[in-house]
């Protein structure tokens, strides 16, 4: 959004009520008819404003897209998603944030699409994207930590998004699939993605992409069964803007915290209580092999504990991550 | 080079002897003026080229340029060194190598430059890079192993130049300082710098930068009794291109017998045989304080085994590594 359209809608925001062609014109400098244009641009974007004769214009509601104007108003983070870049189409968020990171974009970028043609999660898996509907978006972060500890934000970012579902849609239960997923039962709600370029004593960037399933009421019959969204478990729809900047402060909280520890130990019990694996069996899939054992926990390095048939215990990585069905 | 260009130069180097201008023309299907241009632009590059009338064209001595033309004939590997793209100047071998590899150039590519205008070796140190002199190169792999496997080809990359100098400079007795140079006495010669752009289960792509002090013959004020070149402790010139092309044939065999293997055990034995710092006492600096020890080995993992004055053992993933004064 351009910086007058910008300014145009904060004023409507502020007024709460009508605002005059006139007024808007003087504060900002522009003509009338420039003030039109703007408002016309904006009803573009998806701004519902009204124009009476002799009271002048009104916003009736927002465009309910996660961009800067409406998702700030939200925000409580001193540096992460100050910077927002929104677009309506990426090819992949977590892509254009690399290529950002790679000149030099200060820590706590925020990249958000409205809609992804090549969307990913891990492995090269590809992650439905359409546009209008849910949260695509990528954080730039520039830790100075040894490369060995930046897996562990994978569950600190699943941490943030649970504790931001836990205050923005309170009746749903969701939990925390190690590594790097939030289901609602058995179903996919969000993925995590992180990335990073580093060497061996130091990383240069890390990138952490998130998905969240917000409002999308249908899916393709391949992921019927295997993936859910917030509208389709608690059959209302949920301010996109809201849950990006829950999000984005939840996790400036615990990105600081762990910052000043050494390891993941602080948000343990939290990734415990709410893990869908803890104390269950389940069977690793890597690509060496498959490991089944029984999850005793997740350790401070945020590998998961796993207890084998044989009574040794196991630090498992990385991997997929598959549930035995539980006894009834 | 260009394509002619480097033909000519190609016959010229098969036929040994004189060859006539005539011959050249018909054999590239150029005219014969067209051949006294790419001679011209031969000369300028640092090819010494004989004319004598009558008899035609020899090549007296090549430009002894890291381009593909002059190392090429030195390979005998598969894949590694087969695309080499050869630049007068870049800021940073590895700067180039990533933004290469970002675009999907295939494995094995290496990147050189006559001279660094940006060189640098770990942790933002800057690397010194004169032109025509040493060796600057980046190789660009895409291993299928976890992130958590590939700070070990700081070491596989240390001793494939470990075994090309032997091979190369056998009169020098060079040893390898963990992580990542290759030392003369307490003086480097060779430094390593591997980064890596990941996610937690998948390695995109790994930059190896190797920076080889070969000819130089002086070194600033500040270096000069830190740094060192094989021709100043050989006393005579090594060639960059043979030097190049045999590190490219070692680590080649390295890597994939690396890619069978789960980790350094197989080139263990050489890692401590030629290891500076083996049985010695070290102090480990790192960014969270230092560690005194005597280096034990190196693990399979790659980490250097360190005892410490409490009879303890660690494992040191990273850190600078600083000789304490051996006992007269």
């Amino acid at each position: 959004m351009n910086q007058i359209s910008s300014s145009i809608l904060h004023h409507l925001r502020l007024s709460g009520g009508f605002l005059s062609g006139e007024d808007i014109s003087v504060s900002l400098g522009i003509t009338r008819s420039a003030v039109w244009k703007h408002i016309g641009a904006l009803r573009r974007e998806g701004y519902r404003i009204d124009a009476v004769s002799g009271q002048g214009y009104r916003l009736f509601s927002l465009s309910g897209r996660p961009v800067h104007e409406e998702v700030s108003p939200w925000l409580t983070t001193r540096f992460i998603g100050r910077d927002l870049h929104y677009h309506e189409l990426l090819e992949s968020t977590n892509f254009s944030a690399r290529v950002l990171a790679g000149t030099g974009t200060r820590e706590g970028s925020v990249v958000v699409a409205d809609a992804q043609s090549g969307g990913r999660g891990r492995m090269m898996r590809s992650w439905v994207s359409p546009g209008g509907v849910n949260l695509y978006f990528s954080l730039i972060l520039r830790p100075r930590v040894p490369g060995i500890r930046v897996p562990q934000l994978t569950l600190l970012a699943a941490a943030a998004v649970h504790q931001a579902l836990c205050s923005c849609v309170p009746e749903i239960a969701s939990r925390i699939k190690w590594p790097n997923d939030i289901m609602v039962g058995e179903k996919k709600l969000c993925g995590v993605l992180c990335e990073m370029q580093s060497e061996p004593d130091m990383t240069h960037f890390v990138i952490i992409g998130i998905g969240i399933n917000v409002n999308i009421g249908e899916f393709p019959d391949e992921l019927r069964n295997i993936a859910t969204s917030l509208f389709l478990e608690s059959g209302r729809m949920v301010s996109r803007p809201e849950l990006l900047a829950s999000v984005l402060n939840h996790f400036e909280s615990l990105y600081e915290a762990w910052l000043l520890h050494d390891d993941l130990g602080f948000v343990l019990p939290y990734l415990h209580e709410y893990s869908l694996v803890y104390r269950r069996q389940v069977i690793i899939r890597q690509t060496t092999g498959d490991v089944c054992g029984t999850v005793s926990g997740i350790a401070r390095g945020g590998e998961l504990m796993l207890d084998l048939d044989d009574a040794r215990t196991v630090l498992i990585s990385s991997g997929d991550c598959l549930l035995c069905r539980q006894s009834p």
